[in-house]
């Protein structure tokens, strides 16, 4: 099962000429999760490459433009382009106010139908499961109602060892059984233990979405042990001040909270426009926790 | 005195990876004019190096998506980078709501003031005059009220000939009534004809901006003779039925428009994402008006 992250914006508030404001798609088995959508993201995806029709769900974190903006032009070409799928959006409520009036004055109707999923500062909730997968969201500590996201994979099924299915002639029942856990009892009432005729599958993986934040140490309970810790890291530790002034983290912050919640890789973002390269910001953070990488427009990062 | 065109959009609704949407920048001895501000306007004007900070007249022809939506983006940068200078925002009232509503949950005060000046869809008017150049509207046949803006400098004055200041010892009093082409009366009484004195000025230029709009006869005694025109040019004529139902130009429409206008350059734009390149739209255009330029993002024009 593949599980990739694909960088569309890298800046913060303000875009620059090679960084577009917040967003990211996340890929699981060919299940798309667009998670914010800054300005221009339709550009980002054309340019990396990635279908629209692929994206039914957008996972908005907050109201800031940033983070938002970008989303009445995807819908809007969703739709010119005829879009028949329902889009769900996740978001806080405010959001729907907002892209109602947007296409009040549009063409017509959008062709499709939205489906608004409603996020709520306050706990920690599922607001994703299917087959594969489960999305529970992060409160966040920011100016206005801010939430991250947790996807993660949903355990796999025991793999059966090589050439255990014609040694004990397995037919179909038997296998979906062994491959629950269950052990295997031959016609003449033998009990072939399951872990004789089992490997453990790969464990699950897990992508966590914080931006925006503060340093916020209550989230580390929630993101525990994640592989791959997408952390806001807007500023320099030596702009702490401004960081706390705005809201937001620095890259020192962002190693913290991957280094005491057991992430095994951090991904930082969301730059100020004031760096002109993330070198600085990716130095701070590695030496508090060495396997951080520093996001970039259309980097891909398969988990 | 400059007069200049930049492309900073040439798609029309939906964006490609090399064309973005509508905005152009006209920039007149530096006084800056922004038209239309399509998606991402503001990464293109840093991607051609137009300063934020000289942008202070933004019109805007019509509220589909792709003329306006890039405006919520670049006025959230103008507050971010401190600006103060009031904006002045030319479009029809319902800009100001959609503006209102998307700064609802903003940061805070933008920091600046925005003076609003409203379109009139039914005649053309006059909405921008200063010492050098006058705006006035273009009433365009399209889905919902729009406007094209033709921007003229204002007549010069005489030059006056080489050599003439000290051959007559002219004071600053003489040259000023010179300029304005009084005759020159010598102290003994002699009269010098204005036109011994004076050479004609430069003709003050002009440019159109017609998007979006049907093929429409109307516009041509009021662009008349222009020096640019640009003109939509959404569709081919084998598309002509598509270009009727949705309002829209085709490029031999353009054409034909800039021909009868007697215009002295066509510029056209806004073509739809089905067609990979421009050069069928400026044969097809070319075939009737011989000079014309397709838009590509990037492209300035000197007028």
């Amino acid at each position: 099962m593949s599980f990739k992250v694909t960088v569309l914006g890298s800046s913060s508030a303000i875009p620059t000429s090679s960084r577009f404001t917040s967003a990211q798609i996340v890929n699981i088995s060919e299940r798309f999760f667009l998670i914010d959508c800054g300005e221009a993201t339709q550009i980002q995806l054309r340019k990396f490459k990635i279908k629209f029709s692929k994206i039914n769900h957008i996972l908005i974190s907050h109201l800031h433009p940033d983070h938002y903006l970008g989303i009445f032009g995807l819908m809007s070409s969703f739709a010119l382009m005829g879009r028949k799928n329902p889009l769900h959006i996740y978001c806080f409520k405010e959001l729907k106010e907002l892209i109602d009036s947007q296409f009040k004055y549009y063409y017509g109707s959008l062709g499709y139908r939205v489906e608004y999923h409603f996020l709520n500062q306050d706990v920690s909730e599922e607001i994703y499961n299917d087959n594969i997968l489960t999305i529970k969201t992060i409160p966040l500590k920011h100016r206005i109602p801010t939430s991250g996201f947790l996807i993660t994979e949903k355990p796999k099924e025991l793999n059966i060892k090589k050439d255990i299915i014609s040694y004990y002639n397995l037919c179909i029942k038997d296998i979906i059984q062994i491959k629950r856990g269950f052990d295997f009892i031959k016609e003449n009432g033998e009990i072939i233990k399951n872990s004789e005729l089992t490997e453990p599958p790969i464990s699950p993986k897990s992508f966590a979405y914080c931006s925006d934040t503060l340093y916020n140490e209550s989230i580390i309970e929630i993101i525990k042990n994640v592989d791959l810790l997408y952390h806001e890291a807007t500023f320099l530790l030596s702009e702490k001040d401004r960081a706390i002034e705005t809201y937001h983290s620095t890259a020192f912050d962002a190693a913290t909270i991957a280094k005491k919640a057991n992430a095994k890789k951090l991904l930082i973002g969301h730059f100020s426009a004031r760096y002109r390269t993330s070198d600085e910001l990716l130095k701070e953070a590695c030496a508090v926790f060495e396997n951080t990488i520093a996001a970039e427009d259309g980097l891909v990062i398969e988990i």
